[in-house]
Order: C-alpha cells, then structure tokens, then sequence
C-alpha cells in the first residue's frame, strides 16, 4: 500500500503531540520518520515508529529534553543529549558540525547520552545538502561478535560518509554488520536464502541460512576481522570523544538508550575540480563491466534518489499492517 | 633469518644515499622501511624496498621533491606533495594534522601528487604516539571491481583508524580488499587456500582459491557492496580535499604514482575517564568466548606490539633473497 508523504508526516506528528511533544519537536521528528519511508529505509521509518513510541512511553526517550554543551575547545565540541529523541540530537549536532566546518575548515561535535538516530543517513544528507562532507557514526547495543569469539560484544555502530554534489549526494551509509538483524528477520519471513554469507552456523561454519545465523547469534561483521576491527575503533571514538556510554554500557543496561555519537563534517572547495572529480569517479566506477547482462553499478545513495522519487510521485509504501496500527495509536 | 633493526636500517640508508637522498631523507626513510619489517609488515618494509629504489630510479619518486602549500582555510589544509617520496610526504602532513589539532581540537591535511605512503599503519602510530586520535587514508591504483561490475574501477584505499593509550595504542590498518594482491600471491607460492572467500571465479562464484581469484582479477571488497561503496566515498574525499587524482587518474598513468591522501587528527581529552572507557572497551571484547579452545581475542595493533618485541629481542624476520638483493644494491 502506498501512503503520500504528508500523510505519513502528519500521522506521526498526530501521535508525537499525544505524547507531549512541542510542536516543533513533533514536527521535526514526524518529518525524519516519514522520509526515512519516503527513501526507502522502511526499517526506520514507518517500521520503527511503533518501537519509537513504546520507549517515550518507557521514559527511555524523554521528549522535553535538550542537548546541552559540555565542553569545547576550537573546532570540537561535546554535547550531552540528556536522553533526549535521537533524531532532534542528531540533527541539532550535525547542524552545530556545520557551522563549525563554515568557521574552521572542518568540525567535529560528539554527544553522549543519546538515543537511537533512526536512520544514520539522515544526517549525512543532510551535510551534504548544506554543502559540507559528513561523516558520522553512532555506537549501539552489542549484536556481533568480535573476530574470534563467539558471544557478541561489538555494536554493529552505523557510519556515514557523504559527499555533496549537485546531481544528487553520494551517501555512504552502512552499518559494520554485513546483514542487520532486521534484515536477517525478513529473509526468514519471506523463506529466503542470504545472497552472500551473513554469519555462522552453531559449528563455525558460513551460513546464508538466516534462521541458522538468528539461532547462533553470530552474524558476520563485513570483511570478517576487519570489520570486527573496525566496529572496535568506531566504538572508541564515540565514547572517548563525547566522554559517554561504550556499547559495553549500552549492553549491560540492555535497553538500547543512552549511545554515543559523533559527528564530523568538512567544507570541500566549491569549484570546477571538484565538480569535474566527482564526475570522472562515479563515470570511471560505471565504466565496468556488469556482472550480469543488463546490470547496472549504482554509486552509494543512486538508488537512494530513485526511491524518493517514485514515492514522492506514487506515495510512500507502507507495511499495512504497521500502518493501520500507528493509525490507531 | 633474523637481521637486527639497525642493520635493516643502515643498510636502506646507505641504498638511499648513493641514490642522492639528503642524509636526513634517507635516515627517515630507512628508518619507515625498517620499522615496517620490525612489526611484521614485511610487504611494505624490506620487501618493498627494491621496489621503491626502482621507483626512484624510473623518476616517478622524486628524492628532492619538497611539499608545498597549496590551501589552508582555519584548521584543514591543503599540500602538493610534488611527487616526493610518500613516507616523508606523509609523516610531514600527520605531523601538520597534530599541530593544527593541538591548535584547533581537530585539523586535517589533504596532500595530493604524492607517492605510495608504505605501511598505512605507520602514521596511525605517528598520531597516537603524540596523544592524538589519527585517521588518515589514501587512494591507489584500481585494483577491485565495483559492486555488480567486472572489471577494477576501484582501489584497495587503506584506512587507519589509530586511538592513543598507554599500554598500547589502538591501531586499526586495513585496505578494502578482503585479501591484498601480495597476500593472494603469498597464498598462491604457498599452495594454500584462503581461509574464507577472497573474490570470484570468472563464472562468478565465490572462491577461496588464490590462483583463480588472481586470473579472474575479481578480488573482494570488505563486506561486498559496503566495501565498495566505502572504497568510492574515501577516494572521493582524498579527490577532493587535496585537489589531486583519483582512482581513475591514477589507472590511467598505469604507474601507481601521484596519488591523494588525507591526514586528520582528533585531540582527545587526555582524562581518567578517557583512560578507563578504552580498557572497558578492549575488556569487555576479549570477555567473548573464543571460538576456538585457547583462542583469544586481538584488539587492532595488539599483535603488531607482539611482533615489535620479538624482533627488538631476536632481530626483524627477513626474505633472505630479497635481503641478498638489498645488499648489493
């Protein structure tokens, strides 16, 4: 079923007031769900708007609350969430990175004692769509095991890299896990193999069976140890830099609240080389051959714009189900 | 065979010199390609070593060749590297990024027409050894093929990711590809196959097979499609920020020379809480039971101390041709 945007927005924004959000908090918030779906990360949007409320109503999410600064020095800054609604820190942060960027070149603002920013490329659009390179990245509960073990102990903490550009941003945005667990759940639904190996079986072998890799609760990290590496190090940053919750603490409370955020964004050169080198990667990129007869290779964030466009033309599609329970919410 | 640090060292430094390397140039150099051995990346230490002479040889490494500044706009900054030798190009710029972070919280250097920086690991340990938070990635020739294409349109592109501590910095080091070239070569001498998939036969399948995966030259990004989105975004950021070649420019001149790189560095609050949430964070990741009995469970950098102090105590592991070789040089 299809759904036009502003309907979406203003469901959302309907139940956000019921829940004693501010206007302009649930006006934000309705927004960000709603062209989460509008951009086809289902997932966080209409999906995870239903979860969203239960942790408001849990007292996990405090809508009152705002960011405030902790400290700073030049162009980093760190700022405590307060427990406030992932998506107004988030982009209250990547909003104060910018204009830091605009003074000195480049930005950093890290927050600890936030919660889940919904989708992470929310924020590397906008970046992009104030001109600015972001990069942010977010730590989570534990759900991947480290290379080598077989409890899981690292976040599979989201990072983003965008790049502004006319045509339409180019936007990383990949969590380290190589299948979220949402996804692994959706495989299952529909009866499906993984296209690739998505973790392990209870013997430590590669599986594309989703409901193995569920079972075993060792979903891979991409690139085996160095993803493993790399969700380590990402987990470092975001706690150092905003002084907050490591995924270990995020774990042990074992409710996802409470994470850690960073938030880095740097002014590129508007000029014609910069134009003229986006161009010529993405041109070189596409220049391969297609592994299939037909196939396409599409840049990160291509598809992005694809779907936004035939939901802004069609409306957004919504799981029914999910939709007719926020309807009565 | 074993051969003692200094002797490594002193040997690449008196290479350099008959090649008209300036005393100081060729001390730092040397010292790069012998430090490299010592913690076990024999790849880009003695065993690249005749290769970077050739290099110099044929001109496309510059002994003279100073950096220059090009840009600069608060605390990023833009350097030509003017096809000098990558090591000292790219501890110069590390070294920038620290001061501009020790000034500004954050700073980042762009260098481009700069050489093969070596190890990339190398100035992980530059920034962490100073108390900073290092990250710094560079592009290289296509050696990877696009998500859903054939043919390499992208590069390896190493990312360092290097936090400071105490007992042992933090140092993740790792190219894009599951398994580098020399690696897949190593395997192929030794008649071994990979432990886990490291590209495609020609008909599309994942293989394990080095030999196959080196004919077909279908290597595997990290993580599939995720690696080879973040291969792209990283050389669209060193494109960018330096102003130089990218991935395609590079391919183009058939010589991997004249590349782009970033340097950024992150001051961190050197406090008790810094200190403690590292240990929680590296703790509770080997608090993962191995999937092995008597495994264990590495951070990033962990074995390269490992490695250092053996070859400290017992000499640095040489190829006992290429060390022939270097010493007729």
């Amino acid at each position: 079923m299809r759904v036009p945007l502003d309907q979406l927005k203003s469901e959302f924004k309907r139940v956000l007031l019921k829940l004693d959000f501010a206007q302009y908090k649930a006006e934000k918030c309705a927004i960000v769900f709603a062209e989460n779906s509008r951009d086809g990360v289902y997932t966080h949007g209409l999906n995870r708007f239903p979860v969203f409320v239960d942790m408001v109503k849990q007292g996990l999410v405090k809508p009152d609350a705002e960011p405030t600064q902790v400290g700073g020095f030049g162009a980093i800054e760190q700022w405590d969430g307060n427990l406030g609604p992932g998506i107004l820190n988030a982009g209250f942060c990547m909003a104060r990175a910018i204009e830091l960027a605009e003074k000195n070149g480049i930005g950093c603002v890290a927050i600890k004692n936030t919660n889940h920013w919904m989708r992470a490329g929310t924020y590397g659009w906008q970046a992009a769509d104030a001109g600015m390179i972001g990069i942010c990245f977010t730590n989570t509960i534990a759900n991947l095991p480290p290379w080598g073990g077989i409890d899981p102990r690292l976040g599979n903490n989201p990072l983003v890299i965008a790049v502004p550009r006319k045509e339409g941003n180019v936007v990383l945005d990949m969590a380290i896990s190589q299948y979220s667990v949402g996804k692994l759940q959706q495989y299952k639904m529909n009866n499906e193999e993984l296209p690739l190996p998505g973790g392990y079986d209870k013997d430590g072998k590669l599986s594309t069976d989703p409901t193995t890799i569920l079972a075993s609760k060792r979903a891979l990290p991409i690139g085996f140890w160095k993803g493993s590496g790399l969700s380590l190090v990402l987990d470092l940053l975001a706690s150092i830099l905003s002084q907050g919750n490591s995924t270990a603490k995020v774990t042990q409370s074992e409710k996802e609240s409470g994470v850690s955020q960073v938030f880095i964004c740097i002014k590129p050169q508007d000029n014609e080389y910069t134009t003229n080198i986006i161009e010529e990667i993405l041109n070189y990129t596409k220049s391969s051959r297609p592994e299939r007869e037909g196939g396409t290779i599409s840049y990160p964030g291509e598809n992005t714009l694809k779907t936004r466009k035939k939901s802004l033309a069609e409306g957004v599609l919504v799981d029914d189900r999910i939709w007719e329970k926020v309807l009565v919410l």
